[in-house]
C-alpha cells in the first residue's frame, strides 16, 4: 500500500511542527500587536465564489470538489479548495458587514491548496499568513502593515530584508510617459524585468521588438536602468529612495498625481519606523494579481529567488462581493518560504528541538505501577511534561529509551522507594542521582532541569 | 452574488476564533504535560488512502477531489479530504516508522471533513482533537489516555463528566454468553441500546424478535439491566464499578480472560487519578467504529445527547498499511461539541472576548501622523498591543471608534504634545487622562489598564 502523502502535499513530524508553530507564533503576536484580530474561514469554498478571481491561469490551479450523491451529473464540482485568504475575506466582509467594525483589521493563518506543479520549495498545500486592513484609504495603513512585516522579520532573526515598494498607477504613468500603450504594458514589464539577466541592450531590443515605440523604450530603460543597475544598489537607502522619488515626482507627477503622493506619503511614514531602513523604492515590482489598484510591495532576501512575501491595496476586490468600493490593503507573509531560509540558515532558536518531555517515571514492575501512575500526576500537577515508560522493562532499557529521547531526567519508584514514600531523580547527563521524598520530587527535577 | 460559507461550513469571526484557540491551547498543553508530540498531516490523501477504512457510510461521506487537467477521465477523483486523525496516522506510522520511536506518542489538533447531512451541531468541517500512542499493549496506555482527558475536562471547568469504559473483548463475551450468535451481534447491541426507551419488557421482545433465544435474552437483559437501571446510576461510583467488574468476571472471564484482565487492570490504573472518579464501566457501550480491539472509551455529560470525545485500542488498522500488527490506543475530543457545552453552559473565561489592542493611538491632523506612528512603535516595543485610527478624523469621532472597539486606554499626540515631546493618555471608564512625557507612555498606560 502507497503510504507517501499526495503529491505536493507533506506530512510534518514533531520537530518540524514546532518550528513551524514558533513562527507562525511570532507571526500572530506581532500583528495582535498591531490590532488585527484572528479570523477562520473553512477549507472549502462554493466554486463560484473562487472562479474568476484570480485569472485564467490561476482557475485552472483551483482544487476541485466532486459534487456528492447520485444526484449529481457525472464530473460535476460545486465545491472547492481555498486558493488563498484574500478572496474569503472579501466573502466575510461582504457577508457579515453590518456586524463589523468600520476598520476591520484582520489577521488570518491558514493553508491554501493550488494544484501547481511541484518543484523545489513550491507545495500544493502551504499556510499564508495575512493581515489586512479593510475600510480606509489611508496610507497609515500601508506604514503599518509594512510595519509589522518589518517587526515579524525582525524578531524572526532577519537582518538582510529589503521591502521593495511600488504603486500602480505610479508604474502606469510610467509605461504611459514612455509611450507603452494600455495593451503593451503587461510585456513591456515583463521585458523590463529581465535588464539583471540580458542588459540594457537586450531590454531596449526587446521592447521595440514587443512594439514600443524606440523613444519610449529610451526612457524607460533610463528611468529603470538608473534605478536598478548594480551601482546604484549600493546607494545609503535613504538617499537612493529620495533619488528615485524625485524622478518619479517629475516624470509621473503631472500625468499621475494622486498615486504619486500616495507613495511620497507611504515613505515618509514608514522611514522613521524599524522597517523603514529596509524600504526600496523599486519602479519595477509589479506583482502578479490583478487586482491591486494602488501601493504595492513585496519581502526579498538576497538568498532567496521568490519573495518572502507581498501585498498591496485592493480597493475593487471586496465590491465584486458586497457591491460598492470598500477600500481594502493588506500583506501576505509565506511561511512555507520563510521557514526554508530560516532552515538554511539555521536561524531557530535551540529550544524547539525539544524532547517530548521533561521527565521519564519508569516502571519498576507490575506492582508498582499504580505508583509510577500517581507520580506521574504529581509532577504534571507541578506543570512538568511527564512520560511515564509504557511497560515493566528491564530498567536499563528504560533509560536508554529515556536517553534516545533526549529525555533528560529519569524518575524511579522501586521496591523499596515505594515502601517509603521516596523516589529516586536522576539527571541522565550528569549521572548524578538522589532518592527524595515523593513531595519534593517536582523541584528535584526542576533543579536537575536548570542545572543543564 | 452568494456570500454565505459553504453548505454545512462556518466562518470564525474574532470572538469566536479566540474560543476556539484558548479550547485548543488547553488541550495541547494536557497532552504535551503527558509527553505526546504534534503531528500535523495533509488535509487532502490520495483517495485509496481513505477508501474502505470508515465502512460503507463513511466512504458515502469522503469528499472527492476531481483529477486535475484535460487527461483525467470526467468525474474521476484521485484525491480526497481527510475524514478522520487516525487512518492519516496510520499511513504516517507506516511511512515513516524507521525513524519513530519505539512508543510513538503524537497529538493532532486538524480539520476534518464529511459530507454529512447538516443539523444542529453537526458540520462537514470540524476539529479533531486526538492523542494517540503506538507501540505497546501495555494498559497504562490506556490509563494515561483516560487521565489526560480528565485533566483536559477538569482544566476546561467540567465537573461532572462521565468516562464511559469497555473492551470489545467484554462486550463479545457477553454477547456469546447471552446466546448471541456472531452474526447477530450488532443487532443484540441495537436493541440493548434501546432499554432506557422501551424498558426490559421492550429489549426483550425485540432481542427474541431479531432471534436471540429466549434464555440469552433473559441473560443480556439481567446483566444489562442490573448495570443500566435507573437506581444503579445512584450508587457510588467505585462501589457500582467493583459491582459490574465482579459480575464480567464471573460471566466473561472464563471464556474472555485476556480481555476481562485488561479492563480489571485499567481500572486500577486509573481510579487513584484525578480521572478515576468519572470512570464508570458501561457493558453496554459498543462505539460505532469497527477498527477497535480492546478497551473503548466515550465521554458523556448529561446534557449533551452525542458525546464529548472517545477512543480505544486498534491493534489492527497500521497493519494495514504496515503490514504485521503494531499495537495502537488513542483518544479524540471532539473540539466542536465541547464548544457548544461551553457555549450553553457560559464556561469562557472572562478575557477572551477581549479587545482588539489595549490603547488606541490618534491622528491629530496630517502633519502629526509620524508622531502618532513612532508612539505606537514605542507603545509596542513596551508589548502593548496597539491600534491606530487610521485617519485624521475629528478627536471625538476617534474617541467614540475607540469606545465601541472596548479599547479601554486612548493615547493623543497633538500639536502642544508634539512640540513638547509630550503624550496625553486617557482612561475611557474613568474618563481621566494625564499628560505624560513620551518616555513615560508605556507605564501610564499599563497602569490605566491595572486600574480596571
Amino acid at each position: 500500500m502507497n503510504t507517501h502523502p499526495a503529491r505536493g502535499m507533506r506530512d510534518f513530524l514533531p520537530e518540524e511542527v514546532r518550528r513551524r508553530q514558533w513562527v507562525v507564533g511570532v507571526i500572530a503576536d506581532v500583528y495582535q500587536q498591531y490590532g488585527f484580530e484572528p479570523l477562520e474561514t473553512p477549507a472549502v469554498e462554493n466554486i463560484e465564489t473562487l472562479l474568476g478571481k484570480y485569472g485564467e491561469e490561476g482557475d485552472k490551479l483551483i482544487f476541485k470538489i466532486l459534487k456528492r450523491g447520485d444526484g449529481g451529473q457525472a464530473g460535476q464540482a460545486d465545491l472547492a479548495l481555498r486558493y488563498d485568504l484574500t478572496v474569503p475575506l472579501a466573502r466575510v466582509v461582504a457577508e457579515y458587514h453590518a456586524r463589523l467594525p468600520k476598520f476591520f483589521k484582520r489577521y488570518q493563518v491558514q493553508p491554501v491548496w493550488r494544484a501547481d506543479r511541484p518543484q523545489k520549495g513550491r507545495f500544493r498545500e502551504f499556510y499564508q499568513c495575512d493581515a489586512d486592513a479593510i475600510g480606509s484609504r489611508s496610507m497609515v495603513i500601508e506604514a503599518e502593515l509594512l510595519g509589522a512585516a518589518g517587526d515579524v522579520l525582525e524578531r524572526l532573526g532577519f537582518a538582510d530584508y529589503t521591502l521593495r515598494l511600488n504603486h500602480r498607477g505610479v508604474l502606469a504613468g510610467l509605461l504611459e510617459a514612455g509611450g507603452v500603450s494600455a495593451e503593451l504594458q503587461g510585456e513591456a514589464l515583463v521585458a523590463l524585468d529581465k535588464l539583471d539577466k540580458i542588459g540594457p541592450d537586450g531590454v531596449e531590443a526587446e521592447l521595440t521588438s514587443r512594439g514600443v515605440p524606440d523613444k519610449g523604450a529610451h526612457l524607460l530603460l533610463e528611468l529603470f536602468g538608473a534605478v536598478t543597475a548594480p551601482g546604484r544598489l549600493a546607494t545609503p537607502q535613504a538617499a537612493f529612495n529620495e533619488d528615485v522619488m524625485a524622478r518619479l515626482e517629475r516624470l509621473v507627477g503631472p500625468a499621475r498625481p494622486e498615486a504619486v503622493v500616495e507613495l511620497r506619503q507611504i515613505l515618509t511614514l514608514v522611514t522613521p519606523s524599524a522597517a523603514g531602513r529596509h524600504v526600496r523604492l523599486d519602479p519595477s515590482l509589479a506583482r502578479g494579481l490583478s487586482y491591486y489598484t494602488g501601493a504595492i510591495f513585496e519581502i526579498a532576501v538576497p538568498d532567496l529567488a521568490g519573495s518572502l512575501g507581498g501585498g498591496g491595496r485592493y480597493d475593487n476586490l471586496i465590491g465584486m462581493f458586497l457591491g460598492g468600493d470598500v477600500p481594502a490593503c493588506g500583506i501576505s507573509l509565506g511561511l512555507e518560504r520563510i521557514l526554508v531560509v530560516m532552515g538554511e540558515r539555521e536561524m531557530f532558536p535551540g529550544g524547539l528541538g525539544r524532547a517530548p518531555a521533561e521527565v521519564m517515571v519508569t516502571i519498576w514492575n507490575l506492582d508498582t505501577v499504580p505508583d509510577a501512575l500517581s507520580l506521574a500526576a504529581e509532577l504534571r500537577s507541578a506543570g512538568l511534561r511527564v512520560e511515564v515508560y509504557p511497560e515493566a522493562d528491564k530498567i536499563g532499557r528504560q533509560f536508554k529509551y529515556a536517553s534516545s529521547r533526549s529525555i533528560p531526567v529519569v524518575a524511579v519508584v522501586g521496591d523499596d522507594e515505594a515502601a517509603g514514600g521516596l523516589v529516586t531523580i536522576k539527571d541522565l547527563d550528569s549521572g548524578e542521582q538522589q532518592r527524595v521524598p515523593r513531595a519534593e520530587a517536582g523541584d528535584r527535577v526542576r533543579a536537575a532541569l536548570a542545572g543543564r
